[in-house]
């Protein structure tokens, strides 16, 4: 089925070390980067060379391999492991993921130990949890984009934000995978991309990758949304979280909050694509969710040149937190969440 | 009362040329283009060397002048006159301050060969005319800002959006004016400026001009006014326009409609600051008003470096319009108006 898609992968793994896609250098240049220790992989997630919930989360598992291969004791092994997953939690505060891959990690490292495996054995199995992590992650998204497919008509126009998509994830992506199972059916959808300042995420990635894949993708000013959706252009929204909280209140890119204003004002269902893995029910709302805010540089020289008067104040927050209430529904690899989301996201986890 | 305001002026009349600030060239270079015919007004108005409603008006009234000032008969400048104000309409499309000062420049010329002036003196009357329009949006920029500033207290959050300031007229801004008039009597206002994409004139030009006269002023993206707005960090919200049409709704700089939707979700009033000659009686309402798109690339390669796939669909309207039950007033030298526009607009033309 899947035979048409030609998306880049972001993260490879590459007998001991990670390739990694420095996806700063979208769209005008393709360069993997060769990851062979803890602190290349911190630095990567630190400086957006990954980004993506997801990604962030796959290159972090693998980041834990790298660190605790070359260990000449189980424990020596098993304390690379822990250090090195309390490390790359360090590289970035909002994406979940992170800490889930992480914490996913250290358990799999527990329970190998529990079975007494050799040294090389231990590697092996944990080199193999890190495979199966990015591997579920295709299986996934594949399975959000059913369930987000199912809510789109032919010919409907769709605006997203940011880039949930493959170049997010193992592959597919979470927001834009309905985009390409449409494609491989030969549905025709119309998708208008958020160019998403400050980092462009938008114009370099999603605009990049579905016009790669052969999509109808319109690109757009954060700024000219409004416009777009007063048209009668967009029927829906759809975006990628960084982290849901049990709430239902969604962090995401920053500009989510706009544009989900924006569907409300418009009455245009404003749709958050995430794995069950973003949920992260240990936050009971969005006010809990740290938001990350990145140097001023990024809004004020962010396009080569400087655009800014020096010494002007800057706000940059990396992220913004969308209340439940403007969100008609998340969708997950287990079905579409709907209001009231405390219980119902609940729900999805006692199956 | 002025002294303290320190702004670089647009367009200086210079003996015969217009000295034309290029504020393409800001914040980082400070340079005057001297433009001495008619193309290089209509070229400097098209390129956007020169913007803002009041100063594009400014500019081509000395474009007229300029055009007409070598003819050697009567009938010569008569014609030139004519084929300049006509020409010069043509460099841009939703101005409406750009076709009333070319009208006010007709009549004026009408007016001075029905006085059976000499070549001589017909000339030196029509650069008065010229003159006379630069100084009165001086004066009325200086109204506007009283009026304004009776809206605001003490320490208010005031949010604007693209460049209604002193670089955008003859002096002092229509939206700008008031921070400038708070500043000159010490009153504390702090002012978020949305960058404004593609072009950054927030970014480039009012927060470099506002930084440079010490007012507070805090740079953010497009996409963070919502969020700036959930933090109740903004009470009001003021811009300019490029047109007004009779029922009140509003052309700006795109952008403006979706700040002009989030403010009423927030409970934010939305002001509009202009002079009479910006109100569009002529022109029913805002789907009357022509929206100029403008090239691809300012979007997709705006500051020197591409930053979007080649080949990908763009779409770049370089207004919008914000129907007029979203605008809690207009603020012109006038007074402010309320709704109902249709109304309360032409009442101002009738005193």
């Amino acid at each position: 089925m899947s035979e048409a898609y030609v998306g880049l992968e972001s993260v490879k793994w590459n007998n001991g070390q990670v390739d990694l896609l420095d996806q700063r250098l979208l769209p005008e240049e393709i360069v993997y980067l060769p990851l062979t220790t803890k602190e290349d992989v911190w630095e990567a997630i630190r400086h957006l060379k990954v980004r993506g919930a997801p990604a962030i989360g796959i290159a972090a598992a693998y980041g834990v391999v790298v660190a605790s291969q070359a260990a000449e004791t189980i424990e020596a092994w098993q304390k690379a492991v822990i250090e090195s997953a309390q490390y790359l939690a360090t590289s970035r505060p909002t994406a979940v993921n992170l800490f889930w891959a992480l914490d996913r990690m250290k358990a799999a490292a527990e329970q190998i130990i529990a079975q007494g495996f050799s040294l090389e054995d231990s590697k092996k199995a944990l080199e193999n949890e890190a495979i199966a992590i990015q591997q579920q992650d295709e299986e996934t998204n594949r399975a959000i984009g059913e369930y987000a497919l199912s809510l789109f008509k032919e010919d409907m126009g769709v605006l997203t934000h940011c880039n949930a998509g493959g170049l997010a994830t193992a592959k597919y992506g979470t927001a834009l995978a309905p985009f390409y199972l449409a494609k491989e059916r030969g549905m025709k959808l119309r998708v208008f991309a958020d160019e998403t300042r400050p980092v462009l995420q938008g114009a370099r990635l999603t605009a990049f990758e579905l016009h790669q894949a052969g999509v109808d993708v319109t690109l757009i000013c954060d700024n000219m949304a409004g416009m777009v959706m007063s048209k009668g252009w967009i029927d829906a929204v759809i975006v990628g979280t960084d982290r849901v909280a049990a709430n239902g209140d969604v962090a995401n890119k920053i500009g989510t909050y706009s544009v989900a204003v924006l569907a409300k004002a418009h009455g245009i269902p404003f749709y958050v694509a995430c794995p069950l893995s973003t949920i992260d029910l240990n936050t009971p709302t969005g006010s809990e969710i740290p938001i990350e805010e990145r140097p001023d540089e990024e809004i004020t020289e962010g396009f080569g040149k400087r655009t800014a008067p020096q010494g002007v104040k800057v706000f940059n927050p990396a992220f913004d937190i969308t209340p439940n209430e403007y969100v008609a529904g998340i969708i997950t690899e287990k079905g579409i969440v709907t209001a009231p989301y405390e219980e119902n996201l609940r729900k999805l986890f006692e199956n």
